[in-house]
């Protein structure tokens, strides 16, 4: 029995900004009043892993365990959780969902005004402290979920109870990139059967947004990327033509207006690029395109456009978490895998134990493959 | 008998810009192919005339026949045209529905490929010429109504037949102000019963807006201007609130998110400055408010904000003539002024002849009324 109990494990944490994660013996306090400590089994590397590893551009918090597209198995719960018990399988999620707030209650958003992602706080909301330390010197969270370590403690919004049966090395990819991806298509942009759709950027976010207008029964889902090697790969998902804006002399959105006779009826922005989505929004058709940004922009980026573009009845949303409601949506998408309703295992391209972590961080900023499943077990 | 035959007819002609308009005695040619000629009885005078009376950063285009928001009675009808005959009740509209092109086709768009607004074009379609001319020298055309003569010369396209029993000195007014806000808000926006709307611009199609706020059950209406002199008045469209940005020391998106905990969920952009725009947008609440703008901007204007305003599920779209398609939607909304479930009567607060029409425009220029009605006949 480890409830109520201090466990010692290993993680990997990141001691300074761009450097290798080390792997260490860490301790993780239990979890308090609304928590969940949870044994992860499976992480995927996301790209905003390392960006806050990187931490250009954002205050830096560090010694830190990174990590939030995971899979794991609930070990201890805190005071005041019902809805959660030790042995139920889980996806962490780093933004939550209270179920109290009016972002919650109402229909359309998926914001949580208590659990909505927070990626500066580096300590729990019960008592602003963490529940990580090594040799007594606090390590800070990340995001509210920290899963690059073998337990970690996260706020009961944070967690999603999914059916026992899921292979948790495959749905571990549905906690962050495929939903965030798949829902803007599916739940924002909502392509007609039929339509035409435009992917900026084909990472793993992209491509579940591709896979997203697949199923929605697309003609055309045109790709576009700044890197080649991506285009073979995205085929898979889709992708049904490519544009690579360095093969042009004009606006990509101008070539895409030329391709689809005026402009595709959705698009959808994957890149954090701030150029990208300026093009994915001025590459839908007149009368009836709608983009969606899904991307996160950097502090400083500002979105220009003329607003005539607007006036001839385009419209740009912004897709946070695919708006799916976590607790509430997510469990259903794991049931939708599991009846082969949709495919989530031609994301996962490489595959690494805890203790080679780094190579999965080489992977991602060398453009390998899509997604690295980091196993926590060796 | 009339018909085939050149009219002569008085009209106001706009010499130069910014000139007064000269009371002239014109010629107006017959309709030709798939062309319509109309006695008109009654014009609203519409902001966007003195736009492009006063043409300032457009190409100005003299001597011109300005006027589009209007009501009148068909004379002739010209080669092709079955759908309209002589004596049938119309409103002249300045941006067409050819019902063939794949706008008209579509269930979104309204913005006709044939005979979508065309501010530069002074002649007609089917020969690119005027049926206007004085002495024989050519008279142009504006936005394909020019309804400030007592005849003048359509494309069965902008002519959308009404109930003959409509009072057309007050139906006039829907065949542009009333439709472009109203519709905005009721067929773009979208507010529930119960929420919260800003309407940014409080002339004729600001208050049309405030209209569908209050058609559609809003809770509060807050109304944004910079000429307190229209507050008074807009009460009677139901706006419950005034925010005037020259009272504030900060952005008035700021004031309305302080005053609507957050943001309100909708917001109707009627004034055509690129910094209201930008205000409209950024004052929605996160995770649902929605965003119309529905002004005219400038040519060079460019609407500006952070990509995290999209990101957190803010939307912004934009109306074109309130999203209606002119010749299918529009008879039913006079229909709904007959069964009162509209109120118009309340936009026109001027009446002046034909040959005072430099008054209209002076009541315009310095904010007296909503509507002038123009009457043809002394």
């Amino acid at each position: 029995m480890t409830a109520g109990r201090v466990i010692k494990c290993r993680a990997a944490v990141a001691w300074e900004a761009g450097k290798p994660l080390v792997i260490e013996e860490v301790e993780v306090a239990p979890p308090q009043k609304h928590e969940v400590r949870l044994k992860i089994l499976f992480n995927a590397l996301c790209h905003t892993d390392i960006y806050f590893w990187e931490a250009k551009g954002q205050n830096p918090l560090f010694p830190r365990i990174l990590g939030h597209e995971a899979a794991g198995i609930v070990e201890s719960v805190g005071e005041g959780v019902t809805e959660l018990k030790p042995g139920d399988h889980v996806l962490p999620v780093f933004t939550g969902e209270c179920k109290e707030c009016v972002h919650c209650k109402s229909e359309e958003s998926n914001l949580c005004e208590l659990l909505r992602i927070n990626t500066d706080r580096g300590t729990m909301l019960n008592d602003g402290k963490t529940r990580f330390s090594k040799n007594g010197k606090p390590i800070y969270h990340f995001v509210g979920t920290s899963t690059f370590s073998e337990y970690t403690v996260l706020h009961v919004g944070c967690v999603i109870k999914i059916n026992p049966a899921a292979p948790l090395d495959k749905v571990c990819v549905i906690s962050c990139g495929f939903c965030t991806g798949f829902g803007a298509t599916v739940n924002v942009a909502k392509p007609k059967k039929g339509s035409t759709v435009a992917i900026f950027g084909l990472g793993a976010v992209g491509l579940a947004a591709a896979e997203g207008a697949r199923v929605s029964g697309a003609s055309r889902i045109i790709g576009v990327d700044l890197f080649p090697n991506r285009f073979e790969e995205a085929k898979k998902f889709g992708v049904t033509e490519f544009v690579n804006p360095k093969d042009h002399n004009k606006p990509v959105q101008q070539v895409i207006a030329e391709m689809t006779n005026g402009g595709v009826d959705r698009s959808v922005e994957c890149t954090g690029s701030v150029q990208a989505m300026i093009s994915a929004f001025e590459c839908v058709h007149d009368g009836w395109g709608v983009a969606v940004i899904v991307g996160v922009p950097k502090k400083d980026d500002e979105f220009k456009t003329h607003p005539m573009n607007f006036l001839n009845e385009r419209t740009l949303k912004g897709a946070f978490y695919g708006n799916y409601k976590p607790r509430t949506d997510i469990p259903a998408i794991v049931e939708k895998y599991m009846n082969k309703e949709l495919e989530v295992d031609k994301f996962i391209t490489h595959s690494v134990p805890l203790s080679e972590i780094n190579k999965a961080f080489e992977y991602m900023l060398t453009g390998q493959g899509i997604r690295c499943i980091i196993r926590m077990e060796e």
